[in-house]
Formats: structure tokens, sequence, C-alpha cells
């Protein structure tokens, strides 16, 4: 029997690549997409592609309204921040951090995994490009598959260990992207920008956008994304030569 | 400046009797429910009432259907148990777990923590009287508050610790009532039936209710809560001399 794997399914570019890792391993795929009420919801749209390409043999998106704590610009009215230099990006936590977020995702997940007995759980984090939340260091991730052993009834009564598996974890942006290209991904399908126009196009100015451009850069590759233009020739991360 | 809490109230007596402790202890509270769709609805119902009575600053009432997952009697449309005798609650894992509730509840709590700059989290799980669920005992606790440390900003910049308190752990359910009468508790408020009447009326023979009505009759107390009586007298726990 195939393994089941629970891929947390943001339709960003790491969560995308990290479950075309999962596939490319065999597992037999269910993917979870937290609806927290974040203004980019767009996402939602391409975590739908994704799970599409991906074949899964079930996508739940979960609404779960963390505006109703507050505290980040990605669910508040707080202006997401555009100014911010691509090496600067990670020195501090970003106003963008939602509390507590990936601690919250990795929990629904373990409830997914106990529910269609998966094994792993796959999450797209990385420690080398990351945007200097504290929730997506190795440590945080080890802390999380302790607890996960202890908390749930398969780890207690039949010693099956559910492990967090972080494929992209000491991987740079640019070798994302890379390794999601060798495995079929087509990045055309996702979606990372914070502040997306209605239209869906890519604001190219915040610090998701600017660390994707830089990556997609850096491998001297051309996003296939569409930015705002007018913005994009402002900014001194170029997008395409 | 006092203290500020989250506690996690589900309008049961535990959760009832943990914030009312850390309400002697001088915290300004702040209420977290989840609305997990669980069939015991009756008990969102209970959470107001304490929240009211404990005149929290704030109480966030948050819906996270659980339903989506299923695997549970509490979420699903399993039977709920009704003819497991008192003693031999928590020798096994029952249906009515729910996958991982206490970690995506604390989770949550630890999201509400950091927003309003709480610095514990109160949870009314004890490991003596409880219903065989991993999920409760101090190992998972301990584990959560390391995650804790490591998963948040606040935890992370400012080295504040966000610590998880469950000042019932050591605590038989009889004792539990006798603390919560010292500082003066009405459990007429609360709710713990997993399967009450349309009327919200408990059922009395669900293990949760077992729990409750052995836990009265043992401190010599009667239950102020209204029971479906012709249940009542058919079953080995008796609820009243």
């Amino acid at each position: 029997m195939r393994s089941h794997a629970i891929v947390l399914l943001s339709g960003g570019l790491d969560s995308t690549t990290a479950a075309a890792v999962a596939k490319s391993e065999g597992c037999e795929l269910y993917a979870l997409t937290i609806d927290y009420n974040q203004r980019h919801r767009v996402e939602l749209e391409a975590a739908r592609r994704v799970a599409e390409w991906l074949e899964v043999c079930r996508h739940v998106v979960i609404p779960l309204n963390l505006r109703l704590f507050g505290g980040s610009a990605l669910t508040d009215e707080l202006a997401v921040p555009k100014d911010v230099a691509v090496e600067r990006i990670g020195q501090s936590i970003p106003n963008t951090y939602v509390p507590a977020r990936n601690t919250i995702f990795l929990s629904l997940a373990l409830a997914f995994a106990e529910t269609v007995c998966a094994d792993r759980i796959y999450i797209g984090i990385s420690d080398v490009d990351y945007s200097g939340y504290p929730d997506c260091r190795p440590e945080f991730l080890d802390a999380f598959a302790r607890l996960a052993r202890l908390a749930t009834k398969s780890g207690v009564e039949a010693g099956t260990q559910i492990s967090v598996v972080a494929p992209l974890m000491k991987l740079r942006k640019s070798e994302i992207i890379r390794l999601g290209l060798s495995l079929g991904v087509d990045y055309g399908m996702t979606h990372t920008c914070y502040d997306p126009t209605e239209e869906g196009k890519s604001c190219g100015l915040c610090e998701s956008c600017r660390l994707r451009l830089a990556a997609f850069r850096e491998a001297g590759l051309e996003d296939p994304l569409r930015y705002e233009s007018g913005h994009i020739t402002a900014i001194p991360v170029k997008t395409r030569e």
C-alpha cells in the first residue's frame, strides 16, 4: 500500500514544490488548504489548480478566520510593507507574520493525518530564503514532531509516528524553483503576492514578490506570472532582462 | 499591570473551573471558544454564560469545522457510546476522541495570546479522571510549552515565554468541583453532555455525563443540571440519593 501523506498547500511556490516532492516519492496525497481570511484570497484558487494537477485523493479547504484575532498585515487592515530591499528581508520579523500560523496549520494537518491514516505531513518551509518568521526554523519543526508523537491516538496506541517532512528546509528559493521544474511544476499555477490587484495580478513590491522575483533571476529563469508592470520598473529588484 | 491570560473555555465543568482559577490569580482574561461543529452545540451557550460571569475583556468564538476531517463521534454521525461503566472509562481511547483537538485548540490560543500580549494560557485538562485522550497528559503539555517558545514572535524577539497552565492536572473531578465551588462557580452555568436532547437536557448516559455525575456523588453534592430522568434511573451510575 502506498504511504498516505498530507500536503499543506497554500498555492504558493514553496508549498507547491513540497507537494510535488511528496508526489515524486510515491505518496497518496491529501491536500489541506487553510482559508484563514487572508487578503490574498486568489491564493486559494491557485491551491485548487495545484491540487488538481497533483491528482490528490482529497483536497480539504478549511475556513479558519484568523482575522478574529488580528495582529498581522496578512489578515488585518495594516499596510503590507512594500519598501524592504530583498537583502534586508528576514533580518527582523515583519508585520506579515501571522501569530502561530504554522503551529495552527500543522495542528490541523495532524488532525487530518490521523483521520486518513497518513504517516507524514509535507510542509514547504525553508530557513534559508525565509522572511524571518520563527515558525520556519528546523528547531520549531523538531518540537512539533515531538508534540505530534505525544498528541495523537495513533502515536499512543499503535506507536505509529506521524513525521513532518520539510523537503525545502535547506534550499535557497532559486534551488526550490529548479527542483520544482525538474518535477514538472508549472509555476504559472502558483500565487505568491501578499497584495494582489483585484484581477489577481501580483504587485511585485511586497517582500513575498521580491523574494520570488529575485529567486527566478538568480536561477536565470523567467517567472511565468503576470506582474503590475508599472510597479516593477520602479523597484530595484528587476524581474526580466 | 495585570497579567493577561487566555482561557480556553468550552463551557464545560473543567474549563470553567480552570478559568475561575485564572480569575482568582488576578489575571485579565481573554476567553477563547472553538465552535468546531460539535454535536453538543448547547456547550457554546454555556461558554457565553461563563464568559459573562468571568467578566472577560474579550470572548472570541472561532468557528472551525472539524467535521471536514471527520473521525470522531463528537463531530461525525457515529453514535456516542452510552454503555461504558464509569470505572472502565479511560482504559482505551474512545470514539469521542477528536483527532489532535487539544493541539489545535492550544495553537489557536497561542495565536490569540500573541495578539493580546498574554503570557499564559489556561486549559482545564486533567490526567486523573480523564477519558483516555492522549492530549490530556502532562508530557503532551510540556511538549506544547516547548513548541510555544520556539513558535512565536514574542518567544524569539522578546524572550517572553507564553506558559501553559493546567491547574486541574492532578485533581480528581470531585476535587475540581470542590475547587470551583470555593471560587464561586455555579455549575448550573456549565454543560457537559456529549449528546443532549434538543432542549439542551443532558443524557446522563454518555461517558462525559457519567464522569460528571460520579464526581458530584463522590463530592457528596448535587449536580444542579437537569438530566433526562427516564435514562438516569436505568444506569448503574446513580446521580442522586
